[in-house]
């Protein structure tokens, strides 16, 4: 992108906030070489400032920011202000601010206050947030300073007013055509909830799960709607900008595949908690590479932006725990490895009120850059140097897991089956990943819409909710000679919410060769066993353990590959295969242990040649990940998230290490969060 | 009963649902006999489509299913579709819905949403409810297959509306007649809320008892009224049909004694959490058990019906773990030995939608009837053909333990003394049950109005509220030869709320003999110990726990059994036992262990010659049940609840078994879950 | 006090509440010498009684209990009853009522329920309220058995409806001039928070933690303004009867210092939840001493009254165990200890109904005072005649520690840094209070207001605000020769809760000689340890365990007295001194554990020479309290707070122990919960 000609080292700077400070940013400009950065994202709360009474605008001193930055070389991220609404607007159009609802009653509507609580219906709202967009774009799209336009931030929430409502209702009526169709699909025979009139569509009512996906549905259309209007202003003015909003990992309020069609790059805003206890570690290091990937995915095939982190702990953590050194770095490098092109920091320089002035920042308090963590800063600006010929290279997985945000609404709008898994659905996609992160296979997240060309296995873990088309498209993978790993309490439902009738896992029972006729769900510390069946094709051996959901299934065709050691269904499939044209469909009936979802991945995996970042076995608490150029140059990135050193064995072949410049092979010793670039 | 021919075996079904798939009804009238289903429950939430639009009626669809269910000599439960509005009637006519209430903040309107929140003062509500009730009672009175109106649905919850409020002013004008005696009821002149005009009493004021309990008693009162206006439309048209409403057993928001008063026969929703957890499968099966024979005594000595069970888990539980094989037969056959005519379900056929879509059904979204409950359902309808001597026959105990849901709502709505006792007020009895349940004494649970003729013994826990005329009555229970026990936290407050004067147990201290001067709460994990008097004359030995509570008596002409083994107040007494007249009165002063229950409920029952239904010593999680015919033929029914085999010794004399039709006699093995039914 | 002539032993008495029962008022009156009474608390929730009807009074009974009263020589507290509103008054006026607000959503107004839900701004309510009061002086001001005015009753919460949202506007305005400064001060630049006009500050925006900080002072000004309406009424009818109202110890919605300044006696409600729980009763002892110290300092130099204490376990813990024999004792001769003139309780007679009528009380339900509590009231009221000498006297210590209510404030409205730390400000004094309170010597509480002359020590922990010229008054301490302690988390925001720029602790980075750079947060179950640096100059050695907060460090002149044992920033300073002028300054950087706050203190009072009630060391579980009369008389109260008995060494001199009038020197056992008043 020659919009970002390096890896953007920088993030949110608040000037406006210091204003009345004279001299900060003269101090701030001195600092900006010091710490390496390179980039600043300007103006995402400032409305009042560029604003501070409707249609008199002040762009004074976000022109002398953008000039200062052109002279130095530095590029620039400018946000639209939509996300926090100035107090003259909200007193004044009170439709422009967000209702709450909770099903039962009426919504109320919220005063101004906090950040994030427009309605994104009301036309007032988008009217004011166009004429901002507008002056800004036409001011600014042409500065040569400007990399990326930033819409709004961290858009999230739903708002329950009228002109809501009534959206939702066209949006119903588009979509089902007639109340018939629209009875059936949320079944409102149940209840006595038929409805009559579309009028009478007024609450979200929680009761109709149906509903309930539809409105889910409906909030990230309304969502993508809103960003849509605002792109459209800032690509008239400058169509060679790309555009962007930064998401929040696995948010789980919208459907981000269906957002991501709006913008030009990902971005999102990472705020792992590091910390050392014996045992997270890797769980956490897992899960923040998982969202790195899911977050990549999106665009799959395109570098990302973490467009926040935290230079520093953060203010709304349980326990704001310090980085421990070389952390930070750690933190950094491991988005890069997984495809981001930038570190950028939310913020630049600490606000001395509001509610986020003990969050990180990369100037603090104190106000000189004497502190640890601005000489941490600087040394990820380095490395960033360092690491310039991997710019704009990314990621080319052979496995996909799915993670299927329209699933996830479904199972928890139902009643049931169990809390804890309708609240842990990243979680047990989690559990499937880490197979893959600790072999150093990179991986892609996609959900039931994605196309599956390129891979050569997919990995569905609890896939409640199946998609339209859905079966039939994985049936022709799998015939394709594709391998497919199928889990319990998938299948379950279709895209409005119903069951399947005629035998779970529904439409993929003749691919997987099962039915799974009751499904039980353990007490949390109860465990029942797996037991491999002598000669099985898998070459499965050992005996694992497994808890929380037990599927009671029949094979059907399927080869029984473990049974159940113990209850009722002792001697029962708990993990099957079935051929299927070239390719195989497995099901794995129970959530099983750590042992045994690395067990079957790896062997999956392995029987596949799923390429590796590094072929050794990698030490606990270190994952290796891999970025491809343009020109097919390959990038290895070893981190070492555990506090204590760790060996790693690079093979015979010499590699360069980017980071320090020397050449390594064999066994190395990596630092405790130490890493590695090698090419 | 003659519109109840045989045990009815069926439940909820809801064809209604499922009139836009076609042959559904026809493949459902296939299953019902492989089942043994003999009856439906029909039109529960049937009202959109019984009216879809105000004023025209669709009654085809429940023509066909009358006609059906006749022709197959199957019965039917007929329902008047009160507890769930349809939207039009909603949305049309605000004053039908319902409106919550904090007791702080003016109460809000509900919007549409859920089920049963509808006002029951609402005059629109109550006419158009009367008008589809005189229209099915018109069409259906008559017909051949109608063994029962159902009236409503799980009749629950309270509304703060203005006509709510205004109707339970009028209550309190006709209940005090003045202020004056208002304001004395509930000591108003606490913190100056003395009442001086009528129309003040705009809120539930949680802070004054006194109301909060008038409150309870007129929502049952509106309760009650609510489904007498609906039970007169029906008995009109057929007054030969029995009316009932589905209770919900130990629900706390109903005075269940009183709304038993307006119908005919006792039906309940069982749903027992069973599970083969060690340790707990006594203590549930007791507490369904106990619930049983609370529903039973509503109507003491006729059979009740269990309107609604699962067959499989249910979807609301924390954990919706698979029934164990037995399981669900054991469950039907408990209900039946405490009285039931009944096994019925919710329900036949399982929804693709809605917020029930997981619960537990007889035929399962696979469709076909080849699933296991669907077999087990078909064992308990053989084994409801093979129990047909015992229809009608009912439980007629000698014991008979106070269960007050007023004196639960006096204690709940003081401030003190202990949240966990008035939280457990239902496992305070349940403690004192299981020493009878374990010994096969069948118990009556009767309330602080019940007569008292034909026990025996009298077990009154932790009854709090005294009714005006308790007192006296239980006076003359043990005065001609009865025993009754009572415990600590018993005779504090009058029937408005108020505190005796005088020294507590109140009106109780001169029939117990003591004087309960303070009560001692313990920590959690603190225990004290219960010491037997040498030589007393229950013949008490050995050294007991307690916890809780412990109150410091002192006898006033009682005999000290056994007295307290710790702290400031050991050696005073902790159990003791009043002459009077002909019988005995016991007071337990503190909350005792299972091991000092036993013994005294145990030697009590001994020394009454109290029959058993089995006269051997039961082993652990097993018990037995009596029902009594009309000509005083006897039904044994033996349960085993444990998830292993336990062995009975039934005695020399050789039984009969019904359900297996085997000769019985010694010791004989019961399965796990096993049941015998020996006459 | 010639008002006060005696020890108060009485407390609150509620006739008004009795008057259908006839005889109570007699039997009373025969009951208040057996227990010592000697005083009543009158009219504090008799409004309704005493104005049943808008401008009709009827003091009739009123002036019975006066004329009663005097007749017997008791004393009388009469009450204004603006705690609690008549219905017909909130009826006719919905202005009186509370409105709730949540920050987000409109406030709403209360109903008419509970107490205490008043808005203190409504002038109609002030006007209602003045007139009452206004008869009540105009009646009883010269009536010779009062002693003191008892303005409302325990006055706490807010209201946020439009009265006093109008009313803090006019506030702020007087505070800043301009919503330029008041953007500064509150940071408003944060989240495009500015104001542009006065009107928008509309609600209670909690996201805006300087908002906040000034919505608490509103709060107690406005309190503080609704109180001197009533005194003034008061005193214009009789200057010479002292005012109180009654407080409630570390409650947090007021600034009680700020309060004090309206009253001429500080009183307050004392329940502390005495058990026996080991471990558990030094903690409690301790921080019941530091409430009756706080209160007292309010007024330094000044008696207290114990307004309000329990005869009894009440009814609002979460277990009310019994008070064991002896406890009610030492309970009220802690108050006199720590500086209480008087001894007094709700209530005297237990209402029958409402929500207190669980609560201990002097008469029991029983009615007869031949209840143990009544007996152990009595001993008391024997007690304090004994005790006649010691009333007047006050408590002069020389050791201050600062609590700071505004600085409460501030950290709570903070987000971030540490929920366990914002939410245990007073448990982090106590922990600095124990090793003073272990060593009987008397303390004093402050704030950063208070003046600081006559200490010699000042303990500031976890001072998050500073107050404007709290840095200097406290460098002049020190400078001239004062010893102050300062801790992590100190200095780290100004008064509008902005965070001072330039190095934490702020403004007293010089006197402390330390820079803290960063704050590391434990974990709940992680320890760090603290190894004193040999040869330094407080002696201190052994090894120390800290938790939950550690500073990181750089001493900038400071002696390191010892530094961290382990992490990252193991051998940095953990604790301080800087010498200054002729004083020195210690920074304490982590929370430490009770032993090194023990060596600490303990070491610096020696050093200071601090006088300490008994010169010998005292066994846990008792503490030692002075108080000193005009003519310099001194009485050391011993008390032992254990539940066994302890001995105490009194050394070689011979004295006269006040209670059992015995002479006692050496080493002396004290019974369990057992007293002496030595002089």
């Amino acid at each position: 992108m020659q919009n970002i000609p390096f890896f953007l080292h920088g993030g949110d700077y608040n000037p406006d906030q210091w204003r009345h400070v004279p001299g900060t940013v003269d101090k701030d400009f001195e600092l900006f070489p010091m710490a390496g950065i390179n980039s600043l994202s300007l103006g995402i709360f400032s409305w009042s400032v560029l604003e501070p009474e409707e249609g008199r605008f002040e762009f004074g001193w976000l022109d002398d920011i953008m000039d200062r930055a052109e002279k130095r070389g530095m590029k620039i991220v400018l946000a639209t202000p939509s996300g926090a609404k100035p107090n003259w607007l909200a007193a004044q159009c009170p439709e422009v601010r967000r209702m709450t609802g909770d099903g039962v009653h009426e919504p109320t509507r919220e005063q101004q206050c906090r950040r994030h609580n427009h309605c994104p219906t009301s036309p007032i709202y988008r009217r004011k947030v166009l004429q901002i967009d507008e002056a800004l774009a036409a001011r600014y799209g042409s500065h040569p300073a400007l990399a990326l336009w930033h819409i709004s931030n961290e858009l999230n929430g739903e708002c329950h007013c009228p002109l809501c409502l009534a959206a939702f209702r066209d949006w119903l009526r588009a979509k089902y055509g007639s109340l018939k169709a629209l009875n059936e699909a949320w079944w409102t025979g149940f209840w006595s909830h038929t409805y009559t009139d579309w009028s009478q569509i007024g609450a979200i009512d929680f009761s109709i799960d149906g509903l309930v996906l539809d409105w889910k549905r409906f909030v990230t259309e309304q969502t993508a709607s809103f960003i849509r209007s605002e792109a459209e202003v800032l690509r008239r003015h400058s169509p060679e900008i790309p555009v962007t909003t930064n998401l929040m990992g696995f948010y789980e309020g919208l459907d981000y595949a269906r957002l991501a069609r709006e913008i030009d790059i990902v971005s999102w805003d990472n705020y792992p908690q590091y910390h050392e206890r014996p045992g997270e570690t890797e769980r956490l290091a897992a899960f923040t590479s998982l969202t790195h990937d899911y977050m990549r995915s999106l665009k799959r095939g395109k570098p990302f932006l973490m467009m926040e982190s935290s230079p520093g702990p953060v203010n709304w953590w349980h326990h704001n725990r310090l980085l421990r050194p070389g952390q930070h770095r750690m933190k950094s490098l491991q988005a890069i490895a997984h495809g981001s092109d930038s570190v950028q920091y939310f913020q630049i320089r600490k606000g001395r009120g509001g509610s986020e002035k003990f969050h990180g920042a990369v100037i603090d308090h104190e106000g000189t850059g004497g502190t640890r963590m601005f000489r941490e800063v600087a040394q990820v600006g380095r490395d960033l140097q360092a690491l310039q010929p991997v710019l704009g290279s990314t990621v080319r997985p052979k496995v996909a897991i799915v993670f299927d945000r329209e699933s996830d609404w479904a199972l928890k709008a139902s009643f049931g089956p169990l809390d804890s898994i309708k609240n842990s659905y990243a979680d047990t996609v989690a559990t499937h990943y880490i197979p893959f992160w600790k072999r150093g296979i990179p991986v892609d997240i996609v959900d039931g819409d994605s196309t599956l060309d390129g891979y050569s296995m997919v990995v569905a873990p609890c896939l409640f909710l199946l998609r339209d088309g859905f079966a039939e498209r994985i049936e022709r993978f799998v015939a394709d000679g594709g391998t497919f790993v199928a889990t319990w309490l998938t299948g379950i439902v279709n895209s409005t919410g119903l069951c399947f009738t005629g035998g779970f896992p529904g439409p993929l029972r003749k691919l997987l060769g099962v039915w799974a006729e009751e499904i039980d769900y353990l007490y949390d510390d109860e465990r029942n066993s797996v037991v491999p069946v002598p000669g099985n094709s898998l070459g499965l051996s050992g005996n694992f353990g497994t808890s929380v959901v037990c599927d009671v299934v029949h094979a059907e065709g399927a080869e029984t590959i473990a049974t159940y050691g113990r209850d009722f269904y002792a001697g029962s499939p708990a993990l099957t295969v079935n051929r299927f044209g070239k390719g195989e469909a497995w099901y794995l009936a129970t959530r099983g242990d750590a042992a045994l979802l690395d067990a079957l991945h790896g062997t999956l995996a392995r029987r596949l040649s799923i390429p590796r970042a590094i072929d050794s076995d990698l030490p606990d608490g270190v994952s290796a990940g891999m970025r491809e150029g343009a020109g097919g140059e390959r990038y290895t990135f070893v981190v070492n998230y555990a506090s204590e050193p760790r060996a790693v064995d690079l093979g015979p072949a010499a590699r360069h290490d980017l980071l320090d410049g020397a050449t390594k092979s064999g066994t190395v010793e990596l630092a405790p969060f130490g890493v590695m670039v090698l090419n």
